[in-house]
């Protein structure tokens, strides 16, 4: 069988997220594995870094796919592009090592969450930016931020719901930036719970607000309850950055 | 009567465009003028700068209204941006003299189109852009738009259907830049046709394809005749850019 990584890019807005979710075909797993059972004529499973939620972009999403069919890299590149809606494009088409694993084998993510900071929206940024008029102390935000670099449990910055068994992970780092009105946090780390990225963002606005000191985050972080950190922050302003292999 | 100068910005993709109607409240004029109605319990008429077409962009517009209301400039930007749809925020309001008029005090305008010119589709982008595949001959495409600029009878790259009694129009200049894989098209007038810049870039684009010389478009603007003119260009790539009083 031959193994072939996509690196592909999508505007997560229509979407139910990355996951198959069974009979609806809005995922993006689902659009981009139909195309493939319909050049491949196979059953085909395409394997996802991760799974992003509904609403979370992807500047570089990976993932692998299995087959027997014969078409070259470049084929099937454009085979894709030419049948996947205009919001999801296939960036690149490598064929890999039979033992590649789009999941297991992902070393590192970065994700970018962007606020569109000024007093009126931008119309044309705002379906892929959060809004927010206020302004924010960055200081005190990059210092909260730094108490969550390192390995930690991260329960108290997972979903309730989310049933993991370990919730240790490590953060690499966390820079945020201010360029004119779009303030950019990027977050580096070996691997994410669910909803994490978005529930450090929503924390790290308490504190940009003023709602929260500093140190708090340390105590939330010590504490492993859910309840005490801030709101999960809005999927729109989401984007999986990259995947390092 | 105090009268007010609005200076705008909106997303186009989702309306008729800029001028009223009737029945429909899909238009950017109507959406603005029923907000002013709500605020100050008159009968308000905005005047824009000039039309734009369904689905045309403006990064700038502007418009003016005589009202009696005594709210502060202030007060009256912060009322609009709360109850304007996302998609169309006023970016500044000031008092004018009570002889200002948005469409006749216009000096000139310049509309700015955008092109993605990449193999695939940019998914972020995809409602403010045109997407264009194909390698385009931006030399001969900017030898084509010298024989547009100065005054000329520009009958041939106006809709047919247009009804305006003098087509001359002074096109004071045409500038064609690409930033990696974006091509942004300005083009400064004193004042256009209706489809008149994007029948010119339509007719430019034949150009960059090698499927029209340059020296064809000075043959096309002396016929007056639009049927020798090039397609019109989508709707989503246009910009209405600045409007110099």
């Amino acid at each position: 069988m031959r193994n072939f990584k996509l690196t592909m890019q999508y505007d997560g807005s229509r979407y139910k997220g990355w996951q198959r979710l069974g009979s609806s075909d809005m995922t993006i797993q689902e659009r981009i594995e139909n195309v493939l059972i319909k050049m491949t004529g196979e059953k085909i499973e395409l394997i996802g870094s991760g799974r992003t939620d509904a609403g979370v972009h992807a500047l570089q999403q990976a993932a692998n796919f299995k087959t027997k069919d014969q078409r070259s890299v470049k084929e099937i590149i454009a085979y894709l592009n030419a049948y996947l809606p205009e919001d999801i494009v296939i960036k690149r088409v490598e064929e890999v090592n039979e033992r590649f694993h789009a999941r297991y084998n992902a070393v590192s993510k970065t994700y970018m969450y962007r606020i569109w900071n000024h007093s009126y929206s931008n119309p044309f940024l705002r379906k892929h930016i959060v809004h927010i008029p206020e302004e924010l102390n960055l200081v005190a935000m990059k210092q909260a931020a730094c108490f969550l670099i390192g390995e930690h449990d991260f329960t108290s910055f997972r979903a309730s719901k989310s049933k993991k068994k370990s919730n240790i992970r490590t953060i690499y780092s966390i820079e945020i930036h201010k360029n004119e009105t779009i303030i950019e946090m990027m977050v580096h780390g070996s691997g994410f719970l669910h909803n994490m990225v978005r529930i450090i963002v929503g924390t790290l606005l308490e504190v940009g607000r003023g709602k929260m000191k500093p140190e708090t985050v340390k105590y939330i972080l010590d504490q492993r309850d859910r309840s005490l950190a801030g709101a999960t922050a809005p999927a729109k302003g989401l984007f999986l950055y990259t995947i390092e292999y």
